[in-house]
């Protein structure tokens, strides 16, 4: 896959739609990946993001020491994998490897790209103060990439329950917004 | 239209996948209503939103005031009044008649439901320590309502620039998640 990066500008357009997305962090050399959809827009440029991460998460504890995390956003076609990887824990799987995933090198932090995702957003944890009660941790996207192949993506939302709908028909409207 | 109580520890799967929402505050009997998308879940019961609504919106300073809003969420067929909200401001357009929009009482809150709508979230601000910073609001939903005649509402999901997705297939699979 040939990747472009993508203007920071324009990370609000991947984001809004409350697309499921995989989490990646690393230490020690040993890449890690979760499945979250308590994400928002925070900001357009920086592109800020606020997410929940639990602190039942084996993630909480690598964001907390690495601050650093790649947000990849995966598109149906892996949808196996997104949800295997939900369901399992970094702290007794290797995710990459029971779930076929490839890790990648990124630019900017030390948490890996997935390879499979049709674009990737590299991030540093910028605020913590809701961290403590929320588990809510703001980041700033410092590089984003895209696979300028997929045109309409057709991303994962969770409904609850193990039910998911898939993006479907798009459109334009006559939006002043951003 | 029939509504009927949501049980609270449902209202995840109305937010997880990302719709476009309207927001409606009101203050001294006049009610407004703006359209977001930068919300997310943070827990699941009670139910907290955390939502970025910009000072720049008319909606910041009734939030403010009141500490009381209603998330409703519509679907494809009001597309037009939900981009119409988008673009004009309370300060100067009275959005629902402009907009064909219903105002409905609420029981928790002050702010109104919205009729056309198919699910409505009666919300209380219950932290603002980043409102200073990021515009970020804090918010517990107290009592939640939906159509139960909309079986799979086709939700809208802002791509950027006018551009929207429309919720599509809907899929299970072995997601041991909530």
């Amino acid at each position: 896959m040939t990747r472009r990066a993508l203007p920071l500008s324009r990370v609000y357009g991947l984001l809004e739609p409350g697309p499921v997305v995989l989490v990646t962090t690393a230490r020690r050399g040993r890449p890690n990946v979760m499945t979250m959809s308590w994400h928002t827009m925070m900001e357009f440029e920086p592109p800020l993001v606020g997410c929940v991460i639990s602190n039942r998460n084996y993630t909480h504890g690598l964001l907390k020491a690495t601050r650093e995390c790649v947000i990849n956003v995966p598109s149906v076609e892996i949808a196996e994998a997104v949800v295997g990887c939900g369901n399992a824990s970094g702290a007794n799987v290797e995710k990459f490897r029971k779930f076929h995933l490839t890790p990648r090198p990124a630019t900017r932090v030390g948490a890996p790209l997935v390879e499979e995702c049709f674009a990737n957003l590299e991030c540093r944890v910028v605020d913590t103060r809701m961290v403590t009660k929320y588990c809510f941790f703001v980041l700033e996207v410092v590089k984003a990439w895209i696979d300028p192949a997929v045109k309409n993506p057709r991303t994962i939302h969770h409904l609850g329950n193990g039910h998911f709908m898939v993006a479907g028909e798009r459109t334009k409207l006559k939006s002043r917004a951003k």
